[in-house]
C-alpha cells in the first residue's frame, strides 16, 4: 500500500461480526495488532525476538476511525507504517482498504519495558535501526 | 463516578487476558460498550429501544488511552457520559478506575443512521432529550 | 439453579452477537469460564489462590450443546458443578438458562499442570476438599 | 491434510492468547468456523451462497479436545471434514496440527434452517450435492 512499509490481508471472521450485520468495531484493534506483529516480523525478525531480548511492548494509546462498513468474508488490506522511536516509545500509523476504498485508519501508541520489571525501558536500538531501514525514503 | 452521569462495573474475564499476562487492550474496546449500552438502559431505555424506533447507532470513531494494566479477575469501574448531541451525531466519553486509580480513559463517536437504509439519520429528539436529563447539572 | 453448586448471570454483550443477530457460539465458551471462576471463588479462595499455589488448570475439552438462540442485552444463568476430581483431573458440567428455559449445556474437562513445568500435578487436596463440601449432598 | 477434504492455515494471533501464556480454549471454536467457512468456499460456492439462497446454518454443538498447547505466532494447520448429511442436519469433523503434531481436535453440528423464520429446513439439495462430491473417496 502506497506510504506503508508493510501491509497484509485480512478475511473478516464470522466470530468478528456483530448483531449490526457488520465486522465489530472491536474486531478492527485486534486487525491493528496482526499488522503490527506482520510489520515486525517482515522489518525486525518478529515480535518474539523482541521478548527474547528482554523488552515487552505494552500499547498505551489505541485510535481508529471508521469510514465505511466491513462485512463478514470480505477481504481488508492492512497497511502499517512506523513512525516518531524515541526513547522508550514509538508509534503506529494504519489504513485499512478494501479494494482501494478507505474503510478505516487510525494509530496506536507502544512503549518499550523490560520484560521482568515491567519499568520503561529504551526501544533496543537494534530495533530502532530496523525500523529506520524498513521507513527510509529510498524503501 | 464523580463526573460521569452513569457508571458500571466490570470483573476482568479470563479470556480478556493476553500472553502479557494482563487484560488485551482490545478487551477495553468492549467494556466500552457495555457501559453505553447500560448507560442507555439506565437514562434512554434501552439500546433496543432505539432500534425499535427504526435508528441504528454505529462506532464512528474508538480511543482508548491505557494509563495501568489491568489484571484477571479485577473489577474495573467504567464511568461514561454522553456530549455533543447534534444532527445524526454524539459523543461518549469514558474513564475505568480501579479502587479509585485512573486505569484509562477515551471517547468514542456514533452516527446514528437509518436502519434499513443505513443513510445518516437525526438522533431521534425522545433520545436527545433523555441524554440532556441524564447530564443535566442537576442530576 | 437446581442441582449446581453455583449459578451466575452474564448479560449478553453486543460484541458477543454476530450477523445472524445472535450470540456468537464461541461466546458460550468465554461465559462457561467465567462460571468456573465464580464457582471457585465462591467455594475454593478463587483461581488466582490455585496458581499462587503453583498449579494451573488447563482445559483439555469443551463440549457444548446449543439448544435455543441467545440475544443481545438478555441475562442467562449459568450453573456449573464440578465433578470426578480424581488425579490430576476433573470436569465441569454446566446449565445455561433463560428465565427458567434450558438455552445450553454442556461440560469441560481439565487437568492440573505445574505452574513452572507445565507437567501434570494432583489436584491439590485442599482443592479437592473444597470442590468436596461444595458438591456434598446436604449442601 | 490425510483424511480431510479441506484444510487452511491460522496464525495465532496475540489478542488469541490468554495469561496462561497460550491460544485460548475459545480462539480454537473460531478457527474450527474459519475452517468451515474456507471448506465452503472452496467446495460450495462460499457461506454467503447459502444464506442468499434463504437458508442459515445454526451450530447446535462444539466438541474440542486440545492434546497440547499452541503459542502465539505459531501456524496452526486446521483440517475439516464434513459428515452425515441428512434433513435439516450435518457433522463437520476437525483436525488441527502443528508441523504434523495433534493440537486438538474435535467436531461440530449444525441445524439449517429458512433465514427468515428461523424454523428448520432441509439442506438444500445442491449444497448436499456439493459435499459429497467434495467427500467422495476418489477426491
Amino acid at each position: 500500500m502506497d506510504g506503508f512499509a508493510f501491509s497484509t490481508d485480512v478475511r473478516i471472521r464470522f466470530a468478528e461480526t456483530d448483531a449490526q450485520g457488520i465486522a465489530h468495531h472491536a474486531s478492527f484493534v485486534v486487525w491493528l495488532e496482526v499488522a503490527r506483529v506482520g510489520y515486525l516480523a517482515a522489518h525486525a525478525g518478529g515480535y518474539q525476538a523482541i521478548r527474547d531480548g528482554g523488552v515487552e511492548a505494552l500499547t498505551t494509546e489505541v485510535c481508529v476511525r471508521y469510514h465505511a462498513a466491513a462485512y463478514f468474508d470480505e477481504t481488508l488490506t492492512v497497511g502499517a507504517r512506523c513512525r516518531d522511536v524515541r526513547g522508550a516509545r514509538f508509534r503506529y500509523e494504519y489504513r485499512l482498504e478494501r479494494d482501494g476504498e478507505l474503510v478505516a485508519d487510525g494509530y496506536t501508541l507502544h512503549a518499550t519495558v523490560d520484560r521482568k520489571t515491567y519499568r520503561p525501558t529504551r526501544v533496543p536500538a537494534w530495533l530502532a535501526d530496523a525500523v529506520a531501514r524498513a521507513e527510509a525514503p529510498g524503501e
